[in-house]
């Protein structure tokens, strides 16, 4: 009986491969409910913006390619409908009954329009699939709009703010929260808002969509509408076939990413994941962590013994040419997570001043009582993903904050300065701790 | 009596600030040789090359800030010709005597010439103060040379030959060794030399220069030369006051940057500092190293109690736009250390290829025994000094390769791509682990 993957996309593609690799004789099945399988769903914003010229260019494989080149029975439009774990088999919408020996489930998430009267209409998007990419960017060639509403303030959001601006709409950002991206840190939140508006897009926080009509949302005009709210994890089939979740709504694993049922296992925006820094489940749906969650469930699936250790909460998202990157816990998010946060936030030149360097914004969070770094923030033009990789790494090593400040950066004028501004931000650190 | 320092660069003017900042009344005098202080040696290269436009540009503080502003007494011209530690005195040239309570040792380091016949005329060159870059500078600008040999194949040669390249000339680079970038490492420097060669640099290794002719070093024709090479610890002033040099030739110290004279600490070029990843003395002296352990030499002059854990060998280079990083130990250099080095190397695009990422090499070194990360480089026109910075933060905290596989790094597509290089790296390495 074969391995079955639920989820043809990131996490459930990941596991398929791997389990492929690790036992070239496995039979493998894929089920993908969409038409589409193994895009970079990361890049539908950079589609809509038209950077990404063609759909396909998103498109890693296809179905074609895997059934060919690795023996991986991938099926489109093959969207399973039920689990029966004691009969071992899943069964499609249209009735037909797939065996399984092991099972990974890789569902994903979706954006739950639900709240929102009047989402069903032709100009409300939502950007999940490239089949949703494919259908907004039509909407901008042949109608026009000048004006948009974006609902939703966390990566995708901002990002289809970021893209339609760029198009030359109006664009309206709502969120419902009194945060940015998702971090709950009012100087960060500060920061994003200030980009985004000096290049013209209207931030309105704490600002619930609620009835969406022909030419407005809530009485903000538009033309069109992108959904990038109410992001639920797709764990309503893993849940009816009595597989766990865990708090956040998304599906419990253990670290070999294996539910409550023996041999079935769950990855990538359906399933928590280990925090590092909490050391509790968390749910931050994110591409790489899909991948890397996807990768240890296809080798546990095909008999291996691997585990996934955890995420750290690593994000980064270009606007207008600014890097936002934040990871571990802001000092709100630390504090609810029972630390005693202290911070130290600097701006610096990311580069010597005699060679132009621009300016770069660090947050460094650490525990009072551990001396832990717990989460960190870097904001500018140049360097922030590098230097948020640094603060990920130190943060997966539990390091404290006395070694972070003397990490033996690298240093080089066209690089660096030489009192790096992540050393800058641990030395302002120590002073207060 | 006062906290006094020899030396007013980077770890002499460290360790002052450091101790006027923990004790706002302590006297302290700061005996520089030269005529500046507090300079950033490491730009000199683009001084001369042009990109930097002033000589100013490179001086951080003027000793006229010191004195007014930190109350620090910086004596320029004032060389220390011997240290009595039984009478806690530093003896000028002139025959003046300057007491101390602690004792800072911050001479730097040299361009030993002695081995090069001719060395002394007048259009051959060293690199390391200030006015050897405006010297070079004038003779670039008064005499228009065509042809130039640049004598010593690491940073700074290579970063000579870059300057002189662009500048229109004719460049020769020697290198006593089989490796550049000081790096044994043969694949890492055929990428050095390739990308030289490609910009027009003629490269010689395994070649000495013997003997400097008007027109020539060793039959090369040319019309300057600039000596990068002979890099030796000014240590003499040291080991003449009866301070122990390490293995190196360099000044040995303790954690707290002491030497084995108490009260007399070693900081910069000068001395050697603990390795982390083979946690013996090295002696790799670079301006950032020289900053850390003068902060910590001067917190404990001033009676604080700091210790300085080590250095990972960090280091990045640009060489005609192209980034050459690294950090711990080659597999040679790992071989030497008595590891057993296991290496990966592998080339990725350093974003997507649909947002025209370009290629980068990636090579990690781990311990077979204890699995542990014991080296790295990157080279690449993207990304290199973040993916260096997030190798040298899992070398200082001992990272296995099997959690450096699963670092949450940052992604989005305008910065990485989804499976980031180092992690295709680390999942190639672990294959042979």
């Amino acid at each position: 009986m074969p391995l079955v993957v639920i989820g043809g996309v990131a996490a459930g593609l990941s596991a398929a491969a791997r389990a492929r690799r690790l036992d070239p004789r496995l039979e493998i099945v894929v089920l993908e409910q969409g038409p589409a399988v193994s895009y970079g769903a990361c890049g539908l914003p950079y589609f809509v913006e038209g950077r990404v010229r063609e759909p396909g260019d998103l498109v890693v494989h296809t179905p074609e390619y895997f059934r060919k080149e690795r023996h991986i029975d991938v099926r489109t439009g093959a969207r399973a409908a039920a689990i029966s774990h004691p009969r071992r088999e899943v069964t499609l919408e249209g009735g037909e009954r797939v065996a399984y020996d092991k099972l990974v489930i890789a569902t994903g998430a979706r954006c739950d329009t639900a709240g929102i009267q009047g989402a069903g209409q032709p100009h409300v998007f939502t950007l999940h699939t490239l089949d949703d990419g494919v259908r907004l960017r039509a909407f901008l060639r042949e109608r026009s709009p000048r004006r948009a509403v974006v609902v939703g303030g966390g990566y995708i959001g901002v990002e289809a703010a970021d893209a339609l601006r760029r198009n030359g709409l109006e664009v309206t950002l709502l969120e419902r929260s009194a945060h940015l991206l998702l971090r709950a840190d009012a100087a960060f939140t500060a920061s994003v808002r200030r980009q985004l508006e000096k290049h013209g897009v209207e931030v309105r926080l704490d600002t619930s969509a609620g009835i969406v009509e022909a030419g407005s949302v809530d009485g903000v005009p538009c033309d069109m509408v992108v959904v990038a709210a109410g992001f639920r994890p797709n764990a309503e089939l893993a849940a009816g076939a009595g597989i766990h979740l865990g708090r956040s709504g998304a599906i419990g694993t253990d670290d070999r990413m294996e539910t409550n049922l023996r041999g079935v296992f769950a990855a990538g925006d359906c399933a928590e994941v280990n925090h590092l820094v909490s050391g509790r489940p968390a749910y931050i749906p994110l591409g790489t962590t899909a991948n890397k969650c996807g990768r240890v469930a296809g080798a546990n699936a095909a008999g291996g013994r691997e585990r996934f250790a955890g995420i750290v909460g690593t994000s980064i998202v270009d606007i207008f040419g600014m890097a936002f990157a934040s990871a571990g816990f802001s000092v709100e998010q630390a504090r609810a997570e029972g630390f005693s946060p202290v911070a130290a936030r600097i701006e610096a030149l990311a580069r010597p001043r005699y060679f132009q360097g621009t300016r770069t914004t660090v947050e460094l969070v650490a525990d009072r009582a551990s001396r832990r770094v717990v989460g960190g923030s870097v904001i500018g033009e140049e360097g922030a993903a590098g230097r948020i990789g640094v603060i990920a790494t130190a943060l997966a090593s539990r390091m404290r904050v006395d070694e972070f400040e003397q990490l033996d950066l690298p240093y080089s004028p066209p690089f660096a300065p030489v009192w790096d501004p992540l050393l800058v931000a641990a030395q302002q650190l120590l002073k207060d701790l």
